[in-house]
């Protein structure tokens, strides 16, 4: 952390400001430049508060320097986290692809689009039992009876199973169902529910938060992995910006930086991002081309009936038109 | 809601979207224009999902018209909400004010500041019991023995409690110490949580999401009312932009909004907007200025030494002139 | 253009607003709705300005309905517009690639990088002889120098030339050099520029303004086209955000949306999006696999010493492998 | 500045960092920290361009520290600007107030406006004669002939004139006529026209660009004061967000930080951010609370009839009511 002085700051506001510093039990190095000194924290375990030194007299600025979290960086685990499920792997190397509807409507309908998704090659089939939806009157997804029908899927199709979980509550139950436990975008700080997915057995979709910067989201990721669950997938699904032709804004930006960052797996979710579907297919192709490792991608066969999320929803046959062109993508750069 | 087609459309997409629309109920009715027909969809009772039209061939934007709640709205309940808590009222036409640390850390410095503020003016203590902090590693509150504390400041000043919560399980526990409850801005959309809110039998104090607008927030509340309880205060604490110069911006364009459309009543939190100390003053009375029902500030006697957010903490001199500044700007407004 | 009354609006403020809407000299259609009465603005021609009718009594809120543009749009012109350089053509099919350093610094450093671009495949030299920068005392360009320095880049290496112009004054200068000539992002709603742009007899590239809506960037080609010239190339730059990853947030739904929109070519930055070098490789090819028209990409071989923007530069062999991937991304779509 | 170095960096890395440094001809200063090297760069006088050191092996980020601006910056001048026009004053402990329509339409419109707004109050009349309008097609202002018409305004009720200029090549015309010239949003980074104004013998407008950092926008007004015109005032006017129930967002932030970096006057322009008059009266009152020296406002008597932004107008009487609360707010603070 660096803490900047005023101009011409006075040697006691100086002073003052080293043993604040050193009575946090952290080492102060002044560091004088022209008229206006700055002072360095250093050997500090982790992350220092910055509100600790903003408010004394004197200081402009506090700059932190070193990044707050441990566990989900590259710095602490070089190598690359890979996640095995039965025999699909995912992270770095791997081309992970999760489809779906947005909300199982009832067997039928989660069985065709499973037996759709699976024939173009997805691995996953998502689907949501639990809904989380802006309004109380909005169909809020069949529950238990959602998770039983995905069960069926998995055993009719051998597509593994990934929906969202929404509270503690029904935490267990959820995970006694899943392949993979979605945290949604809006829990992404519900923090008792990461603490839960850290005593999770499953691996942990975690989405990102609709304006979370990728600090907080690996933060996030961090309660997960400081509770003991090291599986977890990270899952870009555009951010809230002033832009309105898209649902949200899709920032690929964030796959390298995770990427540098971390060793976790990153995939993409081009369906909430763009909203629309005539955006769907060139954002899903845009992210495995940012060398994203995954995707998870809305499909339902009668999009016009679908009772949530339907204008977001790829129709099978473009479905698996984009998983060729995806794959075909994919081996540009992984020959 | 209104369908708008493409230019020169075909008649069976036009007749498709109406046949659509009159399958879920509602009526359709045609508006040739021109080149370009549009199709508004009438007598729907509630909102009508955007995305099952948005889909259907020949359709090019899908706009809504009515707005998605009800119980909050100003149109089903003209005349204002005011939430009467002992001899406090919340609403328009008072000038609540709560005040206190970001976190409650002991005793001695609950009711050192709790005595400051009082005196300054504030109806209300504010203090962190369970604090979400975004890293695992920081300080998460004092919990139950936090709300005892502030049942003793309570006690010792006369000032009532409000306090946050974080999830469903502690609920029971905050709801017996606090007066008004806290829904936090990282859980504006925890379903959940909202659920619950709607059985507590204390009022409700629910923060905008960072990146909410004003339909999803009016939408958390009416989950709330829709579960049975009407007190709820809406709180703006500033939304998430491109700024860097404070850690969010205040958005007082909510007020009249909210004001507007809704029978609630809203108060503005200007420390969480400011992230500053400098900030904090001109915003809070730039929130009363625009007719804010309240205000709930930080205040801390030892900023410097405080576990959490201290750089955005008023002292309580600076805090006792505010207040001074702030009744007379209401005056102004409301004599 | 759609105008919703309120609730229970009296008939006299109904009259009155079509009143108001034939007075300006459109019809007016009356949409009864439950409760609601909403009115319809027909047989408009061209935009109607909302705040015309948003002020009146009884009126809630006015809804645009069709878009402002004309001669951009696919609605006037439906086949893909084909911007046609010598013999090098731009526009749906073809995969346009200019690079080249942010500033022209030197002969030297230009015929270096010149000679690197051209062999990895570029058609287009891009370098900047004036420069728009942040603050009065950095390096503002070359100014004639550097444009007669891009003429020798050409002569040696056949690569056509695209540069920024800031102004009127300048524009003569720099057409009289320039293949294409860029208007940049903080000038998109230069209106004095545009319209000198519509006079010009080369070809336009057309940032998008850092903040702009897709609507009123193709505004802004219109203005172009509105004075006369057609040859519009617009350019998605990436757009400001709360995200602090990366200089800027490309929006790839930009790509589909304006193809959809407009018959006008669209190709990517995605060097200014990044700001990082790690950054720029990723982006460049998701913007292909978004089905971008090309790229304009910044190359430095020393972009340590570079004079501006060198930490986002590509160094020339990263170049070689880029285009190498691009290219066959895009002939999975274009065979 | 300070350059951060990846954990356990190289020493030949760390070595050729310090060399590029003091290549620059600026001291440079390694403070190990543990695991991580950090180098801060010294004795540079203004601005050091961060990409020239981001790109060098070994490093993981480049902070600035110090500010871009000079001549603007407090700590070069400690003293406030105050501007003298005539008998008014425009600075701290003063509260200007600028208003009228939006376009001047005719010359009866603009004196019958003149008068009111005169005896409300105000103290200059502002109006368009030149419009940056988003569209080709709408009215682009009286030009010239607007500029006499605010003369006559001047002559008949002793308002002083502000008024826009959209390019270099009407300054001439435009600062013959004004007493302020008026720099809009879409050209806060038009540099050219900041020369321009650089040389202007009237005091500079500079309204706030629609998502510039308040760094930018004192560089913007940096470009002024280096052209030798020292009277700046700076006008925010709401930035753009993901928020919708406003035009803009108005970050009333930026006026306690521009007064803290800067002793240039700062005012407020509530009609723009808020985009419907319902909004402008709580905004304005609000800019006044936060210590804002003045506002600028749209007052029109027939804002239904007014050929722009007539929904964001103020009715006279509005405008009155407003200015008597605005001065009881002010008299809180300047007494």
């Amino acid at each position: 952390m660096l803490i900047v002085m005023n101009k011409n700051s006075a040697t006691e506001e100086i002073d003052n400001v080293i043993a604040a510093i050193e009575e946090r039990g952290y080492t102060a190095r002044p560091i004088p430049g022209g008229d206006r000194v700055s002072i360095g924290v250093l050997y500090n375990k982790g992350h220092v508060d910055p509100s600790l030194f903003g408010s004394l007299p004197g200081v402009r600025e506090v700059i932190p320097v070193t990044k707050p979290y441990k566990l989900v960086s590259r710095e602490i685990k070089p190598e690359d986290t890979i996640i095995k499920i039965g025999d699909v792997s995912i992270g770095n190397g791997f081309l992970t692809i999760m489809a779906g509807p947005c909300a199982v409507e009832s067997e039928e309908q989660a069985i065709t689009i499973g037996r759709h998704v699976k024939k173009a090659g997805a691995q996953f089939f998502r689907g949501g039992a639990f809904k989380p939806r802006t309004s109380p009157y909005s169909f809020q997804g069949l529950g238990e009876e959602g998770l039983k029908i995905m069960a069926e899927v998995r055993a009719e199709t051998g597509l593994k199973i990934v929906t969202e979980v929404l509270d503690a509550d029904k935490f267990d139950l959820v995970e006694e169902y899943a392949d993979i436990v979605q945290i949604g975008t809006r829990n992404m700080q519900n923090f008792s529910l990461l603490r839960r997915a850290g005593k999770a057995k499953k691996p942990i979709l975690l989405k990102r938060g609709m304006s979370a910067t990728v600090d907080e989201w690996l933060m996030a990721a961090e309660y997960i992995m400081e509770g003991g669950n090291s599986d977890v997938i990270l899952c870009e699904r555009g951010v809230r910006t002033f832009v309105r032709h898209s649902r949200n804004t899709l920032d690929l930006s964030a796959v390298p930086v995770v990427k540098k960052e971390s060793h976790l797996p990153i995939i993409v979710d081009p369906s909430h991002a763009a909203g629309f579907r005539d955006q769907v297919s060139p954002l899903a192709r845009a992210a495995v081309a940012a060398d994203a490792n995954g995707l998870i991608v809305e499909v339902h066969h009668q999009p016009e009936k679908a009772v949530s999320d339907g204008s977001q929803s790829l129709y099978p046959e473009q479905f698996e038109v984009l998983c060729e062109q995806i794959r075909a993508i994919f081996d540009i750069f992984n020959q």
